[in-house]
């Protein structure tokens, strides 16, 4: 049995496959509307993300399944000293796959230890976040029509940055990959990746402070929040805080066939002026997000579709 | 595509037509079984309100689609700051329909102007909450045979009681109403109420301040309930909360058919032992909304059955 | 109309229809996955067992039926002020059959008297949990192949243990039923159940504050937890606690032919390393507890499959 633990969980080739699925399932709805019929998806969020949540939920209706669980701790049986391997015991005996959230790192990775159904980790704490990173994948292969060869720019926080850690993580395996990283100097992208990941696979990669100067070179922007108590100080954020928003005075700078992904929610990182531009991919990455995670359950599930 | 924000987004003919459905549903309800297979309705309550929640679900669920959603926001992405905006954008790539309850005043009009499905304003503050209009409408057709030539009294908070502006606003449409209007001189209708639509439509009422006086006249008596902390001084409250009970004694002073509606939840002001009095229409009304909600999800999604 | 109050509402004769339509179902699942299409199951959680919620949830989607409820009474209309028979003549226009848990005992009772739909008690307080007991039944029918002629243990806190009084109302019933009662002093079997249920049955039965002393006589094992707030004394606790804690060692002592049953969750007073032994069936039990439920949705619902 399968589950989804990390995004390299899948090698480059199982991933093509996947994305290709995806890809025939936003062609064909209708082909797969009854793929999943009779069966059950758990959704066990220890705590609260709707969107996550529901993207599964409605990949998994769309699948012609149904969906139960529960949306934050309190409701669990967690809060009675439940270890996470006994419940996912238990949930194996109603549901046939479940997706999990839970604030501490490793704990999906316990459940799909003991579990006799496939476990999507729906995140972990600051850890993994895979099916994001799926989303990510799918929207940049359906866009640009390739996912090597391109020069990515990833903004906002990239030391806490679990979704932009994952994709990097991910797109290394590609030829021709090459990274602008945009960032503060206190939120630069940890010395762990940029050595262990990026300098041992050769990508090549550039730092710059100001969203601004990395625009003219992009074919992906990948934009995250930057908090304000990340900074380290006052002075600091209100000097920097400009440079990683996003309006359409900056979109000017960027060419034609760049796209702007977000892993959502935004706050006012991107200027609501910048939704109607063609290049704004945020909303139609949300979409993707649901054809990809109904791939991964049909791939879980071992379940193929004519 | 359409919404519904106010019970007066239909016109009078299209309410007919919407009434009209409902009453077949009522009729036929095997004929509608399948009609939603596929579609999924996603319910939003950024405040609890689970009969409205699971009224519209019912309704889903008896047309054949699926249901998901949140029950409150502390388990929605609004407490990371999404704005309403961008929530509807994204629930437009998981669902069909949805139904949306928010504590702020225009809230879903917000939403429905960015949303790509259908939005149901399904209460939102003390501004509108349409569905339970279109149920006391439906309920009220389907008892006397009619919603025009009828004497209607409304009982209770009428000065703070959405149910009821909304209900008014509703029937001065048809011809033939009259109000008589059942509260304490602190809890009178609004003056904005009684001239721009009562006066202006020149429909005629009349305010009294004990039930018992109404009773006589009445075809439909609508009943809400009055709170305690909305008097001027517990003295007031003390002295009058007995004119505001509907009881078996009340019951004997009214027409043989007349009926008894009630928004629900009640706490007081209608004793138990009303209950088994046939022109107690109260429960029979929280069907009413049942079919009544189906009819409106056909309708906003434009699905005809034959 | 039947409703499921306590697990004595079935006679013998009854419950052995319903134990072999449970064994049918575990079978010939595929026979009843749409024996109850188009049917609602409310769940109506006014305190959080999500484990108890899912198994009936579970229950319902297996046979093709769909759910819909709430999880918390902060998310109820009870916040409001209503009445439970008030919620229940609402609930009866939503759903077809509900399943009920309540912090306040005889809270199904009332619901069932105002309800004209099924009504399943899910637990109220600290007196019924039927569903629970049903699920035992089944266990032991199906671990051993019978219900009468065996040594049961039942070991832990007999004194509050509302599952453990349950299942030996239910088992009393049966012919050649001999307890072993394993419990420290401060937390015996209640005076009422041995005098008025044991003794008036002429059940045999005896004490013991050893597990181990137990353990060779045993077909079945029931454990619960003993909360450290229940001794008298720390001192108390200290020098008792590992006589109630299931562990390999102790497991040596059992016949091979006797079964660990547990109503989890856990804590700590089965072991990990029991989980592993064939006897360990707590787990399998959380299984057949899906197959009553099934078989009791389909019973109350007097639906019959062929």
């Amino acid at each position: 049995m399968r589950h989804l633990m990390s995004p390299l969980d899948f090698s480059v080739e199982e991933l093509d496959t996947l994305l290709d699925l995806a890809q025939d399932i936003e062609a064909h709805p209708e082909k797969y509307a009854h793929a999943c019929e009779g069966k059950k998806l758990a959704t066990l969020f220890y705590e609260p993300s709707t969107r996550t949540r529901l993207s599964h939920e409605a990949a998994m209706l769309n699948l012609g399944g149904s969906i139960m669980g529960f949306s934050s701790a309190d409701s669990s049986s967690a809060a009675k000293g439940e270890s996470v391997s006994d419940t996912i015991r238990t949930i194996s005996c109603y549901a046939d796959i479940c997706a999990m959230r839970h604030p501490k790192e490793g704990a999906p990775m316990v459940a799909c230890q003991h579990s006799s159904i496939p476990v999507i980790n729906a995140g972990d704490g600051g850890h993994q976040h895979p099916t994001q990173t799926l989303t990510d994948l799918l929207t940049i292969r359906n866009l640009k029509g390739r996912l090597g060869n391109m020069t990515i720019g990833l903004c906002g926080d990239l030391k806490f940055g679990r979704t932009v850690h994952s994709l990097i993580n991910a797109l290394v395996r590609y030829d021709g990959i090459r990274f602008i990283l945009i960032s503060p100097e206190e939120l630069r992208l940890p010395e762990y990746i940029r050595h262990d990941v990026l300098d041992r696979n050769n990508i090549p990669y550039e730092e710059v402070v100001r969203l601004e100067d990395a625009m003219p070179d992009l074919d992906i922007l990948y934009m995250t929040r930057v908090q304000k108590e990340r900074f380290f100080n006052e002075e600091d954020y209100v000097r920097m805080k400009d440079f990683y928003i996003l309006d359409r005075a900056k979109m000017k700078l960027a060419p034609e066939d760049m796209y702007v992904l977000h892993p959502l929610p935004r706050v006012n990182e991107i200027a609501v002026e910048v939704d109607d531009d063609p290049r704004a991919a945020y909303f139609r990455q949300v979409q993707y997000g649901v054809y990809v995670r109904m791939a991964l359950i049909l791939t879980l599930l071992d379940i193929h579709v004519d």
